[in-house]
């Protein structure tokens, strides 16, 4: 299979200019910058390690088996790489289809907020009969996860006993501290661990996201992989080989050089509008901090062209954009030849054929404007394919950490509002 | 009923300094030009179209005792509005609720994407002898959703002949002109009419959006009331009790006397989750030209404390939010009192309680740090509320697209890019 492929040009000088694209000599002094970074962080491993994976698919055979519906309690990076593994990877409509149309898969609920109007309904369409949760918290401190499997705890125990409860949930924390492992370890419940060094947005290559991933039947061999030849890739001694550094480079360089501070993730697939979302948290809580930072956004192509575009074309011009499309789809469907006069530029054609014409065509608009555009490819919608890609902007995320000198891997500004939320649940309760 | 509040102090001088927040005399300065501007659009008189109201009723009503599935093809403001309305006022995972806990109405399925393997996964989900399918396109002309029409006439003419198949079609478009008109005209097909001056991101409370509202079963009616209402209090000549004019003006303040160029909703609901989608279109597409307009965000509560609110609170202070939230959910989620001790604020608290807690205390936290927070607060979930929310922020947007000085009701940007794609698609296929 071909390895994804990103194509840098559209962001140069030579395509829109020198006022809005990357001149030669900058991009000279940013590599010469990014070549001391040591490329050496502690996801990287996640890919070999066996050990977990066989674990992960043996309990993940068992669950696949004895239950019929997954829900996972998770939030932030405990939700967000299993939600796009989940709409890259799966067939679309998963949880509409019958049982025979998901060959027996669970189906895959994924609760990342607390709105009792949907939590509460979420509560009422399940037969927990049929049910494993998984709760995820690295800290197993997150409030609202533990909320909610407070909630379900009391469920489940009421349903099936005070033993009975233990083998519809496991439980993914840290491997020795906090109160969720405490959990586990007084109750006997089933659990694994996440890496103490990987934090939650970098943990979807670990049991976080590869757990329920495996449950609900997504090839997370073939993931894995895919993650260890980005890894590979990434080790080249050519820099401008290097697609991580050269993406964090050039986006560092727009950010700080070109007045871009908004880097748009636009995907061409509906596959995979949810790594856009995996992107944004990953690229706003890894690098915005010291009053630095840019701002991530989400579109979706063909959609946001009837939305977005508009600003994106004629707006001001400090945004760099990824159009981010896939090569092949798995479908074809094609447009009838029978159609109106002005649409015979449609007759005969298939949508995947459509979709890729917009999206070479948008490219085209935004260049002819001067609006920066880098290019990321997947051979097709795969595992592996997905593997890839993800590893790819973890790497690119903490080298851009490194380029701002920020560290990635904390997020101090979130401690605040926990602080003064605990504070005002525990006042109004006295 | 409430009205929904809105609450500007957290943008002002008072609450977060002046370099940040907005002093007296450049309110003044901005609301004396806001003041000569005619509160006059065409969408306003949207809500008073009883006779459109009365077809849309006994045609939708039609439509529920007929069909189990509701399929709408549109893109853009053909789409936004009737997602925002679907996932604020139906019942929470409705698509999947049996058909007596969706008290009998149709599944609702938005076709806005044209990716081939989720639009034809739809295709083969879909019994058709149970479907109708509204076909919305003010133009008559937008490639994705005829591709969409085109598709799908083929397969109802195949299965229900000739005649059978127009039975299964509502058709949305300009009274008279456009290619989807001609079609209805030849064919004999059912129809409904846009306004032929109100745009299509303006057009939410016309058929566009109120006849698949209907037919799924929103209330059009307290939708409409509340918008009426909404028109009401912003004719009132106090300019600072006009929510409409107020936010507009401190929006446009923020981005070009603040350098805040991004504006972020975040919601804190589900329910409310695609309401910043649409405001997202409206904003980006009706004021982003000639180099100037905000960019709009997305962002919904809690989640996306775990994901943007690192960004937010020490990244740039580029940005201005706006949190919308519900004084009161539907349901009550209350969770146990046995409890670890970390989790003693949690015991019997409801889920409201604690998603209220983090939503005062992510404002605070904000403004702590000197970030601007608009408030704006429905009451409840209720096609009232939703109704004035609707109308509220269209006529912002007019009045902020006037104080830029350009035209909020055009996107010449977007037509390089449909150029393009026609002239892709005719070359190759030549």
């Amino acid at each position: 299979m071909h390895p994804i492929k990103i194509d840098f040009s559209g962001a140069l000088e030579g395509a829109i200019g020198k006022e809005s694209g990357i001149t030669p000599s900058e991009l000279e002094a940013v590599l010469n910058k990014a070549r001391d970074i040591k490329i050496d962080f502690p996801f990287l491993k996640l890919p070999q390690d066996k050990k977990t994976v066989a674990d992960i698919q043996k309990t993940a055979e068992s669950v696949r088996c004895k239950f019929h519906n997954m829900v996972v309690l998770g939030i932030g990076g405990s939700a967000l790489g299993l939600r796009s593994l989940a709409q890259a990877l799966l067939p679309p409509y998963f949880n509409l289809l019958d049982s025979k149309s998901r060959i027996g898969l669970p189906k895959l609920f994924v609760c990342d907020n607390i709105d009792p109007d949907y939590f509460g309904a979420m509560l009422k369409i399940i037969d927990w009969r049929e049910t494993c949760v998984n709760v995820i918290s690295k800290s197993g401190k997150t409030t609202e996860t533990m909320a909610q499997f407070y909630i379900i705890r009391d469920i489940l125990n009421k349903k099936f006993g005070v033993r009975g409860w233990k083998d519809h949930v496991i439980i993914t924390t840290d491997a020795t501290s906090g109160p969720l492992r405490a959990i586990a370890q007084q109750e006997g419940i089933q659990s694994f661990s996440v890496p103490q060094d990987v934090g939650g947005r970098f943990s979807v290559l670990s049991s976080v996201g590869l757990l329920p991933a495996a449950c609900v039947g997504i090839d997370i061999n073939g993931l894995l992989v895919g993650a260890a030849d980005m890894v590979e890739r990434c080790k080249t001694s050519s820099i401008e080989e290097n697609p991580a550094v050269m993406n964090g480079s050039i986006h560092y360089l727009m950010d700080v050089a070109k007045k871009k501070p908004i880097s748009i993730m636009m995907s061409y697939s509906d596959s995979l509008s949810f790594f856009s979302d995996w992107y944004a948290q990953l690229w706003a809580e890894s690098l915005g901090k010291n009053g630095l930072g840019p701002t991530p956004i989400k579109a979706t192509g063909v959609t946001d062209q009837h939305s977005q575009l508009q600003l994106y074309m004629e707006g001001p011009n400090n945004k760099i954009l990824t159009i981010l499309g896939v090569e092949k789809f798995k479908t074809q469907v094609p447009i009838p030849t029978n159609v109106s006069k002005e649409f015979s530029y449609l007759a005969g054609r298939d949508l995947g054929e459509v979709i890729h014409a917009e999206q070479t065509s948008t490219v085209k608009a935004l260049q002819q404007v001067g609006r920066p555009v880098i290019g990321v490819t997947l051979p097709e919608m795969s595992a592996r394919s997905m593997g890839e890609l993800l590893m790819m902007y973890q790497i690119q995320t903490a080298v851009t950490g490194k380029l701002y000198g920020i560290n990635p891997f904390d997020q101090p500004g979130v401690e605040l509002g926990k602080k003064l939320t605990r504070e005002l649940l525990s006042k109004s309760s006295a």
